[in-house]
């Protein structure tokens, strides 16, 4: 199969850490309204987890002084893999930095490093195991979500991310859209047999641009929007339920503090490189394409949803990395 | 219109009462699983509506020594059919009796007969409004049953239940079967423009079938049978979802008590007489169809879903009204 | 019932004469991917129903020179209800015209006036019966529109058109927004047992907005997005699906002319003018409300989508009535 | 990973063959009403693939003088994984036979074994690309099956199958259901991330208890069954919709022939071993869990969906494997 052979093997996107000046407001949104699981708290960390994933966290509440992405994690097959990932990324001079056993509650050893783009990337295996919730009736509330599923992206050179996804960490791309000139505007990198665990599109970065969680039924995502719309959070909605592809369906909604949170249900699964999809474009109608929030429905998506997006933090000192041109202002 | 002109208008099924030996279980089910909304109780009674109707009662749950059907009820469009509809009772010498206004808790004046089939009715016009709960995020919880819709019963002569129905009371037959000779195996009228208001099957009877309920969608449906599942009521599940017609989607099943419940989702607007839909079928092949559970689909229904069915009350004396051959043993 | 008592009783709006210039090119549209059935076709004339129609004709596409609305048409109960409402719009100084049975195809005799506020309306009683098509093997193809379901247009006086079709016509409203000036900004009318026969927006007029068709269920909304994107019709999605209230979903397409077609399902039941609803706007926040395009949801709909709409002709000579200011360019 | 490391790699279950007594009546089947694609036909064979598979074949139909499985097979990740299956099959005793490179058509070099409960399975890795029809229009028709999922069969001794499959094979067992005996009596393999590439109920075999194709969406399940049964098949319906676990959602249908085919949704997805599900069961108690086919949602399956199934060939000379007690007969 295509797909490279490395020392060490990447398995899926395991969990993110959102920042959030408000835990409690924060709290309200992904547990009470989306429909997580509180695993654990501690001072300024709450750790939540999708009904359906067994695991300590997929997802973590951090309270940090503005929004942003803190950190998105890929969980690895051994203890050992970190060790290839230190010395791969220090051969490269790219930042990188263990963090010990318990740092993160429920968590083994972990690796950060700061990827070719400036993304706060964390690497690591062992995860405590908590109970599954899915057919529980006390978690039949809320939205629902089964798991975090993947993270998206903004960056200044999408080629750049496209070669050191697939050349150094093993990944897939399962589809991308590059233009006459060889410049790729969005890239879908993938590990688990899914369409990806992260992608990139072409904007000013580092930034992301959204964090998705998978709903398990099409009909989910409506009700999600219902839920919303009934809980406080009508004007929270970006992008009402559209598809991107022809098996996706997802909608967009901005969290209390601004961070962008895709709801996303996907039915075609890549168990081989076959799944490949290539969209060339013309340079002529590639800004019309861009701006159509890339819908295979046709209407063009808000203007927000395209040119905004939360900062990312710098592994070393937890500053936020700088995005020229600057971060607009995120709808609130 | 071929709809008969009468002195008097009925307008819709508006509520049914139904017996129960345990209150508080009865409501477990019918408020926290089935999320109907209790509207107000009193010693031995408690009332409920379904979260899209706006009147003070759609299901009323009564304690009785024996789970059955007290009465269900059609809303007329004034006071002054009450009379009317009293007069024609007892010139036919069927047994009549006025209920007091608030009696029932926050419905005016109303009138009980029985019908010539044996069956408790009630007729009213005034009821109190009561705050409609449909998108309210702390009714976003349970199966959400929007409101009553039908009460499907059994009776040992359907021909009987059609003139009665037909010729006396104005209701439109939207669709029956009939045997080549002349025997009605099952009849659906309706004054609303639905399929149904009350619906008539040929078994022993006078006994009732299943009080109907109404789900927004049929994905609620699906995911009734989730909530179900996992709330205690796996084995209470008596069918799956499945069509009668081409536009319905439904599914059984049985209160704590054994009492029958439908939870079930149309498409069909009835806007005219011309939808009457007549369905011949040959005595030889009647008990093969009469067994399907009438599905659209195929697979035969469960034996307990073609002949069991709760008992109704007489409105003189409250006591359970005889069925020959005797009523068999509910699923419990 | 507050329901006015008329000499003459409307049943439901029937069916639409939608004004194409190339006939094949929306024959592909309504037939081919909307998934209408064709019943007949006369020079100039294609007569369509929808799958679950009984009747001859619910959508009718008729050659002109420019896309709009020909007429839209309510049943009535009987033939002398025609008479009654000639002498009612002679009366007021509205011009009538007498239409005579067979001129629409499969059709009795009919009235055409035109309203206060200028709009082509037909009322008729008698129509050919056709055959039902749900459920049959056949017609599960494209998006299979059930029935035509409303029409909405612009008017240059809501409160003038609440007035005609509630004291005139025996309309009930069961939504009405209004500011404190006692300005209506929308309404919506009905007779048979939802939501809507007819509604109006505040916005320069005579025009039309759009014209609404129903489909079974909230998963047939998604499919209809991805048979319109497959089909070529992807450019011509205006407005992904969306609730305009808690129980609605639709979205909005373009028809090749630009004539704005809804594809509706809805689940509420009004059997009782209980179910109105009122909505007190302040003028400050009016503007920002109605360019919500009325959401449940949230997000701003696309500007075509708040200004836009095709033109209607005269009763009289089937010229184009004006509008003003004028009619923006549509969607092609 | 606890998954077995193997010196071959099997990827997923890639395509079955299906015996048929009648090819263009299967053909009626599988391609007009379940919506496969016909890639390519050869005396005695046609070759179909679900309309999201990039590959030749999915599901072969192949003219025999009963109904049955031909074989059901595995892709593996190189050509070189035969010859490592071919010794080690050898090493045990069981048969084995090389097939040469377009013996199916499309398909390059293969190998057969019987697995040790008798089984015909065939191993390959090579397969021509064929056009992907997900989201083209003239797919959008019928069931609309997207790729075959898994195989279940009928066997004298799970604990046999579920040794051979994860110990010789590696193959992750994501559930299984034992007795306190230690008896299994159902097992579900997977080596793609979801729930099964091949199951096995304790019950008569070797012989086959059905085919799963995958469909995209829950509401997809419910429309099949409209499909089918307005296309001559409601009487070949043998199980409505209903759920294994709390992720799945499937029905159940036979062939014209009697093979059973269950339409298949599921959204649960198995990137690592944490997800295995072990269900322990009393002996006292499985008789009444076995009989209810296994579901989520209660009722009991008919008594052909737990006993029926259809043979299965013999990799040497095409003859049905024996089946004691015999195999009943099948629903037609």
């Amino acid at each position: 199969m295509s797909q490279l052979t490395t020392p060490f093997s990447i398995l899926y996107t395991g969990h993110v850490e959102v920042r959030v000046t408000d835990l409690e407001r924060a709290r309200a949104f992904y547990v009470d309204t989306l429909g997580m699981v509180e695993t654990e708290r501690e001072p300024g960390k709450i750790y939540l987890r999708g009904i359906d994933e067994p695991f300590h966290h997929g997802l973590t509440l951090r309270k940090a002084d503005c929004y942003g992405i803190g950190h998105h994690a890929f969980r690895v097959s051994s203890n050992d893999d970190l060790d290839s990932l230190e010395r791969l990324h220090k051969e490269k001079g790219l930042p990188t930095r263990k963090i010990p056993a318990g740092h993160e509650k429920g968590q083994g050893e972990a690796l950060r490093v700061e990827d070719p783009m400036g993304f706060p990337i964390e690497f690591y295996h062992e995860m405590d195991r908590a109970e599954g919730m899915m057919g529980k009736a006390a978690y039949k509330r809320g939205i629902e979500v089964m798991r975090i599923d993947h993270v998206t992206n903004y960056t200044n050179d999408t080629n750049k991310a496209f070669e050191y996804y697939t050349s150094v960490l093993g990944f897939s791309a399962t589809s991308y859209l590059v233009n006459e000139k060889g410049e790729m505007k969005r890239v879908f990198l993938r590990r688990k047999q899914t369409t990806h665990d992260v992608a990139f599109l072409q904007q000013p970065g580092p930034r992301n641009h959204h964090v998705a969680v998978w709903l398990k039924n099409e009909s989910d995502i409506i009700r999600a929007c219902d839920i919303l719309a009934t809980s406080g959070y009508r004007d929270k909605v970006e992008l009402w339920p559209g598809r991107h592809g022809p098996t996706s369906l997802s909608m967009y909604v901005r969290d209390p503090e601004g961070n962008r949170v895709e709801l996303y249900h996907e039915d075609r699964l890549f168990t081989g490189p076959e799944y490949q999809h290539v969209q060339k474009i013309s340079s002529s109608v590639e800004d019309t394409e861009m701006k159509r929030g890339f819908p295979f429905w046709g209407m063009p998506a808000p203007r927000s949803y395209i040119e905004e997006g939360p900062p990312v933090e710098s592994i070393i000192d937890g500053s936020l990395k700088p995005s020229n041109p600057p971060i607009l202002a995120p709808m609130v």
